[in-house]
């Protein structure tokens, strides 16, 4: 059983008509629909929890956590952010949905200030398959199209992903990595770009295939913050001690 | 002129006397002497100068910033740290010694914790060459030996280097990734293990070839913070816009 | 179930007593042991089967490729040579084990050289685990020591691994990225470096859970040769086509 | 003094009419014109001279080789291609230009198929620059357009890049890893998609500027063919010796 926790700002749901209509149980009720199987159990917790319902404990019992942001980066306290990035460090997975790439768990871990170029548009947006047997990728086309999405584009202040795996196309001309997978400590990362608050994009089916995906690759098969520990000299009498 | 800031944290050197007898000018001082020339010009601040030295005007002239400390780690302002990364991310070389792994500015930048296995030894450490033509590493042979060292050992939890240049060997055994290089938004950035303080490891020839070759290498030539910028879109007619 | 090809030149076990002592069945019959079990199968082949064991056809049934070379490389064709480097790309995996990193397939699939320095010794050889949390080196500690190891150095010249894994340090002071993995075409490559003929290096406990390990890590979950198609324009009424 | 060669197949110049009116001395003419400066002299050589115009010698005095090709891959004798790899293995740069893609040299030092999908088209080709403080990419702005050329598609089966540096964006739809850079063995290879021999690509102001960029960055500080020493063991005394 993967136990995945979707984290949802939950701000524009709220003050946008147009946004809930789109989402009316939220964007994390949304993504509960998606992922939430026989083998994946899924909690929601939003920015209004109280702690963001982000605790130490809730973490260790999380496999995969979802994050959704883009309004109130800033209001997410600096000491949850350091929870959510020692977790990853200690092998959670972690996928950051769109606007995430500024969530201060997103730029914690990359180091980097994960600025991009950006346009508020109508494109439409075509996602290129760079490496078609990850099994992120599994199941999709050569490319798919969203019908909308807001255009982002390059340079993206990232480091360079260990694996980049898809390119988004917008009909503006615009490119952009779109779909770019790390290992930081012992967690693997997935960015992952659609998923405008505006656009309908969480309905489209290669999208949804690959968050189901995604979850099941980043999932941890360990977990443990590695430490820095003070030793003693190894012999050959005996094995190499931690004080 | 390749415009140099030393930083040193200079505590042991004043708190130990078996330090200052190596250091009596304090490691910065030490590294001053080795890299100041007709075509590098260097600065110095410490842990105690006010504001530890580090101003945004300090920064945008410096080329190149280096970086020793180890006890004190925690007095660093994360003001100070933000500032460094923010430099580097816009294109400043940065240069992190020994156990400045620890420091806050390289782990803000890596994004990991940085820790790694460690033992108080009296190991000499014989550091190899991985990558003979890289511009760091020339003019050192294959290999070459530290009488003393303290010992640090893998897992070191760093990302996987851009390139790693260097693999250090402990007599007692362990081994360690000792020459890390990085880029992160337009700035170069290399970690370079030796110097612990009992030691008199930055009077070797060959670690000072690789302290000169850095600085040159990492220097910048392009000095530009990438925005964030929203744009118009782009057009047969006209170019691209940002607003 | 996984196929396991294990592919042995079998030239050293014919031709000297003190191998032959050591791998009685020689080192493709110890390794087939050391893998078998109820979700892998094995088969072997060797240099002097007729077109060295390896047909397209036999490659199609298997997941999994060992390959153990030494003293006649060359005599392996370029024809061997190729189907075992597109089997890879194709999303076989691929393991090269010791002397294997001067063998057609690992040199064709590198593209580099694939030089070492290297030493007949008696060193003993401490492997360290770079990546705690990685599948491979799961169920294995900080560090295992083998008794007696032809020494091998750097600089390695191979493209700089997708992932480093393991750093082995030879008690005559060199080191060697001793466990490198790679993702080339749709297949997963892992060079791993213990195995001279002269040692009992395959009934080490921790280089057999190695083994298995690798088996399962490389072990493609997709099998196709990526081609290189001539298409049509993408239309939004119409799907991407491959003529 | 940068001594630049560049091999052109010279085969589309002579049996089309069209190709000869946009390159009347062929493409390695025009590349001669872009290139040839005050630091940098210029030869050519093409498919029909005697042994491909490629000799060892040639080769050790070259600093930087480009390389086009397109109908004729496999007129270019494998003794050629081995050549252009291990120069470019002992620190020759090489800059590999659009369908080069599937020249010998380019996939002998890649190792995979380095197969694309294509198009013939009339597409015109955004090109975006993913790193702005690469020296390749230096004075060229957010992004440029090519107003016609092949289009070229993903997946496109390389290693990752080690650094990518731009991806195109065709009006057709397709996006496309447009400029990678490798390092293998002590020499840096450049592959640059525009170029197709219908349109006068190679007269597009940026991709001179690039082209002028890429020479100097891939152009050799050190040259030497690392080996495979058998080497003496290091003791304290003495240095470590190579027989």
């Amino acid at each position: 059983m993967i136990r995945v926790l979707i984290w949802n700002e939950y701000q524009h749901e709220k003050s946008s008509e147009e946004v809930r209509r789109i989402y009316p149980n939220g964007i994390h009720g949304a993504l509960a629909e998606i992922l939430k199987g026989e083998d994946v159990s899924v909690r929601t917790a939003t920015l209004d929890d109280p702690g963001c319902g982000i605790t130490k404990e809730v973490l260790e019992d999380t496999d995969v956590l979802l994050w959704w942001g883009h309004m109130a980066h800033h209001k997410v306290p600096d000491e949850v952010a350091y929870l959510v990035r020692d977790a990853v460090l200690s092998g959670m997975g972690a996928i950051f949905l769109h606007s995430a790439h500024h969530s201060k768990p997103f730029r914690y871990l990359m180091g980097t200030s994960c600025n991009l170029t950006w346009r508020e548009s109508q494109d439409s947006e075509l996602l290129w398959v760079i490496e078609p047997s990850h099994p992120i990728t599994r199941g999709i086309d050569r490319c798919f199209r969203l019908p909308a999405e807001e255009t982002y584009g390059e340079p993206f202040v990232i480091p360079t992903p260990d694996k980049l795996l898809l390119i988004g196309n917008y009909s503006g001309g615009e490119v952009f990595r779109s779909g770019c997978l790390y290992e930081r400590g012992n967690g693997r990362i997935f960015y992952f770009q659609p998923g405008h608050e505006s656009f309908p994009t969480y309905y489209v089916p290669e999208v949804q295939t690959i968050l189901r995906n995604a979850v099941r690759y980043v999932a941890p098969t360990y977990r443990e913050m590695t430490a820095c520990p003070h030793v003693r000299k190894i012999t050959d009498s005996e094995p190499y001690v931690i004080d």
